[in-house]
This record gives structure tokens, sequence and C-alpha cells, in this order.
């Protein structure tokens, strides 16, 4: 395949992480070294900048502060969540993006997100291939749900598994600190799939963790949990348990829908209350023991926690977006950037490229056998998979004692 | 005064921080130094530990173990909180305390807390005195919240502050993903005092904070508190707000006691729901604008984040700790460490002693003109006191990716 010149945009797309600038660095400053891209753009909250055209000049920003968006947290462009239609159907938005990649002439199209955003890139490509337009169309993975497919794991989960297997550990001591009872709720991030909430096993490895630990590809009962709940609280007096905010019951109910006001939605399908998962289980732990209890939501803080990222996760964040782009000036389109642990005890990660089609629309879960019964835990398989993932300190720069995080120009075009 | 020989019982009391083990660890190494010392021991849970006869020899410990205790959050021997009674009223557990002093030879008596253990520490060596039982009996200060009387600053303050302004620069720039509208609620502890909330000025200090805050020191409006969100919503689309625990309205009633059922308590004083403020507050913006709302409450992991410590708190903690124990060595009793600032730019930071009497039961707020009125942040004077405390990074060691704190032996005397 030939040399193809012009312009390239990249955009960030879905819920952000720690870690999705560390992509946009390595897409920037990978991009900005190879003479046949002639123009790097950012595309303002992904592709409705595209749409919008709404596309800042990277090459006019400082090479320091794109250094520094490795540590930066959250998505420095603007995130969106906007699904195309399929272009049977309505061919609009497409036409539109056409039209703007001509304008800049943009050859290049390079998006960061986690599945519907790879099914994005998917359309976007076989749609400009439809219209014999000549670009090159790759994903860069980018999730804390650590579920897409195909990849041994996704940039930002190393990040936030570091950072809620810290703060559980931080709890865990400060939550003992009393003779008296008390129950610990842990919500966590994960609607689907319980890889962040599986994270909190890598406390219990290090004695620091939840005496039990539910994730959504178990089925969750209530009364067995409770059950569960009050013979560790008669044993030990404190209990420390970790729940997906996914988890649902036998019926298919997220248990975050019971509200915590027991006497009105224990019989009936009540709204769900803004108290949240977390509570929501402290309340029936309360009613069921007497005990003190509290609940904690790692909430945005999870997903958004720089200070703790894990210095493994930011340079394997850089790495796929490097690799994005010199795979794409070297001829290959449709594909996602993957990751590939080499076998043995080391952990050695490869890069590797997964058609976009295979990518697309499907989600990665825990394998079940990794799950013990009764929110038991995790098995060491787990332990052996996740913990080289959360290696290493970020390299986060300080000023008066605070995150010196990336500051950007943003000149638009 | 001459050379006051036996041994000595250090306990901790109130609400852990992260770095209470310094203070600890401070204690501890230099009782350990000190000729006249002849036991050195940790009472489990406070004075509950002394009446019960429950100390653990510190002896016994590794120092490599005492030295990560300056890292170790929560209260490494356990807390309590145990309001002694008037000894005019009933001498039981003064008694028994004597008893246990007498049994151990105990001359020295350390208490690591708040307002009211420093109370407990002078009661305890009024008792003494009156009972012909030479000892000497210092506090060793610590608690987040800021508010001893008569000490510039508290250790335990500085970290939970650090991590506080860090979480909020990080949601600052997470909150700010999609081009849709959101108003953020970050519920920061603090009963009667905003030192915690105000931390997070420091963020807004950076250009990454929130737009308005509310202290306890200053009554709460929720008509004024909503016509400031809606027009900075109007104006914004992103509204962000800190808010302590303690806010109260103009009749003292707790804004946390409003529930977020807004039907059921807008008009009536309903229980408090579990949901806490933030939900609250949260769900009356959600009525006031349409918006999308977020509550966020730090909760336990302010007090216990030791991965984001202050290691000037860090260093004086542990100072504090030291200086009680050098201190009674020389003669003195009845007094707490406390800290003075030098006056000029740069900042240096001495200890001194305060008499218990004078710091029993007091609470140190912010200064009123330090406020910004409706809910507009802080002024540079809360800056300049507040920017040098959370200077440095905590050197807490890790293995595994994950972080190693100290695990004490506590053999049992």
């Amino acid at each position: 395949m030939g040399v193809l010149k012009g312009a390239c945009i990249f955009g960030q797309s879905g819920g952000p992480t720690s870690v999705i600038n560390a992509s946009a660095a390595g897409v920037f400053m990978q991009a900005l070294k190879e003479d046949c891209i002639t123009k790097v753009y950012g595309a303002v909250h992904g592709i409705k900048g595209v749409l919008d055209e709404k596309l800042i000049d990277i090459g006019q920003e400082d090479m320091a502060e794109l250094e520094l968006m490795k540590t930066t947290p959250s998505s420095a462009l603007g995130s969106v969540r906007y699904k195309l239609a399929d272009a049977e159907k309505d061919e609009t938005d497409y036409k539109r993006m056409l039209e703007v990649f001509k304008k800049y002439d943009v050859r290049y199209f390079f998006y960061n997100g986690g599945n519907d955003s790879m099914d994005t890139c998917n359309k976007i490509s076989k749609f400009m291939q439809k219209s014999g337009y000549e670009m090159r169309v790759m994903g860069v993975p980018k999730t804390i749900d650590n579920d897409l497919w195909a990849t041994d794991h996704c940039p930002g989960y190393g990040s936030a598994a570091k950072y809620i297997a810290t703060s559980t550990m931080e709890v865990y001591l400060d939550a003992r600190v009393y003779d008296t009872g008390m129950i610990t709720i842990l919500e966590v991030m994960g609607r689907n799939a319980g890889w962040l909430t599986a994270a909190t096993a890598l406390a219990s490895y290090k004695g620091l963790g939840p005496d039990l630990i539910y994730l959504p590809e178990k089925v969750f009962d209530m009364d067995k949990f409770l059950s569960d709940v009050k013979e560790i609280y008669a044993k030990n007096k404190k209990v420390i348990v970790a729940v997906s905010e996914g988890i649902k019951d036998k019926d298919g109910r997220y248990i975050s829908e019971y509200g915590s006001d027991l006497s009105k939605t224990k019989d009936s399908f009540g709204h769900a209350q803004l108290g949240g998962l977390a509570n929501t289980l402290a309340s029936y732990c309360k009613e069921a023991t007497g005990a003190k209890v509290r609940g904690i939501e790692f909430s945005l803080l999870q997903r958004c926690a720089a200070h703790q990222g894990s210095l493994t996760d930011i340079n394997e964040s850089f790495l796929a977006g490097q690799t994005a782009v010199k795979a794409a000036v070297e001829g290959m389109t449709d594909h996602m950037v993957a990751f590939e642990r080499e076998p043995g005890k080391a952990y050695k990660c490869n890069t590797k490229l997964i058609n976009l089609t295979e990518v697309a629309n499907r989600e990665k879960k825990i394998p079940v056998e990794w799950i013990l019964p009764d929110g038991k835990g995790l098995t060491q398989d787990f332990i052996d998979y996740a913990l080289p993932l959360i290696q290493g300190d970020s390299p986060l720069p300080y000023e008066d004692g605070l995150p010196r995080f990336a500051k950007l120009k943003k000149v638009f075009v």
C-alpha cells in the first residue's frame, strides 16, 4: 500500500478514564512526527466535533503540555455519547462527515472509546469505503470497565483498579478503629461486567479487603446475602462488602432499584432512589442486624483519580495511541489496537490489531470460573491477571502541592 | 524537676486520620529512646484499653514497622469514643485507671485526639494529682476537622485537605467531559467547622474548583442557593458545589435532615434519609433546573487516604508525638503540643505547649472574614494559610503496586 498523505482527526468518546488523555498524547505525538500526516486535529466532543467542524489544531500546542496529558484525567478534548444511525437508514451524518473530511483533506481518523465507539469507527470506515473516499480509520481502546472484546485488558482499567484496591485497603483499616460493630458497603462502577468491583479482591490479597464481593456476572440473592452478612457480623463485628452497581436479582431487576426505604419498596417495584445501591444495601443490612452501617460510593472518583494512576496503564495507553498511528501510516485501516499478554510468569504485553467488526458491540465479562460462589471473592487466576496491570506509580507532577494537569491552548481551525 | 522513672501508655481516641499513626510513631520511637521510660505500652481502643488492661508491648515491635506507621492510615491501636464522667460525680473509672497505672508503674500518659480527648487527658491528670500519684500527662493533637483551639492547625488536616483538593480538581475535569449540562454536589466532612470543605478552594486556586462553597460557619439559605445555582447553570451548563455536612438553615436545622424526597419533607420535619446531604441538595437542584445532577460524598475516603498524604502533615504529626514525650521527660505535664507558625512569607512552624484546660472542649472555626458571601469561596488569606500544609508527597512505600501499611505484632502484656 502506498503512502497516503493528508490530515488526521482524533476524537474521544464515551465515559472518560484517568488515562484516556495518555492515548491522546500517544496519537498526537506520533502523528506530529509522521511526514505523511500534514495536519493533526483534535475533534471537540468526539464525532460531534467533526459534524460541527469544531476542530483544534494540535500542532499549536506546547509539547510539554502534550506530555502532561499522560497524567491528566478526563477527556481533554471533551467526549460524547452519540450513536450514529445505520447508514442504510440515514446517511445524513455520514455525508456531513465526508464533507468535513474532504474540506480539511482528512485521510486518517482515530477514535478512542469503548464498544459503542468501535461500532462508530466501523460504520464511518465502511461508509467512506463505499463512497470511494480513501482514508484509514483506527480504533484506540479505552474503558475503566475493561469489557472490550478480543483484548487482554483495556487502557483505563489498571489505574481505576489501583485506585479502587488502594482505597478499599484504606477504608478497611478505617472501618476497624472502634470496637463497636459496623457494616460497610462499597459501591463500584460496572453495569454488566464486574472487573472494577473484582479489583477490591486485590485488597483482600493483601489481607485488607472485603469479606464479600458481588459482581453482575452472577445473580444476586438478597436473602442469602443478608444471612451471610449476619454470620460474618456475629463472628467479627465488622463486615465489608463490595458490590457492582449492576447486580441484579433472579428476575433481572437491578438491586439499586429496590430503594432504601424498605417499607415502600420491598414488595413493590418502586422508583430507584437517588441514594444509590450502597445505601440501599446498607439499609437492608441495618434492618437485618441492627448494626451501624455505612454506604460508600466510589462514584466519579474511581474513573478520574489520576493521582493514583498505574504507570503500566499510563504507558500502555500511550502505546495504544502511538500504535494506531503507526499502523495507519503503514496502510492499516478498520482495526482497533488490542493487547496480548505473553505466556509465562513475567508480565509482558504486546499490541496486536483486531478487526473492528470483531470488536464492535461485544462485551467481555469475567470468566465465571474466576468467581467464587456466594460472594466469597475471586480466584488466584484473577489476582494473577489483574496484579500486573496496577504496577508502578504515576509520574504525575505537582505544583504547590497539587497536581499539575495539562492546559491546552485549543486553537480552533 | 527530677527524673521520673516509669512506664508510659499511649492511646488513640476519636475519629482517625491518615496520619494519626505518624504521631503514634513519634511517641513510640522517642519513648523507646528515653532512659527514664522503662516500658512503652500502647492502649488498645484508647482509655478503654487502659480500663480493660488491654495493653500491647511496643518494645516487641519491629522498628521498620513502627517507621511504616508514619504512612499507615487509621488508628493502628484502635480508637474509642468514651466520655469520662466528672470525677466529682463518679470516680469509678479514675480509680480503675489509677489501679492499672500502679500495677504497671505507669508514670507517663500520652493521649492522641481532638477536643474531647484533651478533656479526657485533663480529667485524668487532675485526678491523679489529687490522688498524690505522680505522673505526667500530655495531649497529642489530631483531627482532620482542624478545629482544635490554640494551635495554628491540627495534624491530620493537611493530608485530608490535600486529598480533598486533589479529588475536587479531578472531579472538576471529569464533570466537564460532555457538552450537556450537569450539576455536581461534593459533600465534605465537618459538622461545625468548615476547614475541610474550605480545602476545595485550593482546587479553585488552581482554576479547577467549585463554583460555590458552603461552610457551617454561615447560615445556609436554600432559596438563595438554588437561585445562584440556576444562574451559573444558565451561563456555564456546569455547576460544581462543595458543602460541609454540617450546614444549617436559619432555624438551626441541618440541611441533611431535609431528605431527598421533596414531596415528603419539604414542608415537614421528616427524618434524615440515608442518602445524605449531597443527594438531598442534588434533588433540590434537579427540581429547580431539570439538569442532570450527581451527589458525591467523600465519606471515609477523605480521612483515610494515606496514598495522598501531605509530607508536611506526616512530618509534623510525627514531631507532635516526639515533642510530647520529650516535654514530659523534661518534667512537663497537663499540656497539649500545638503548632505556631512563624510570621513571614516562608512557612516555618514550631511546636509550643498549651495548657489542657485552655484546649479542652473549645472549637476553632474559620474566621468569618475569610469566607466570601453567598458561597463565593474563600479569601486569599485562607489559601495562604492552607497551601503550606499540603506540601510534599507521602513517602508511602508500595509492594505489588499497592500500599505497604504497617503490620504490628501486638503482643499483649
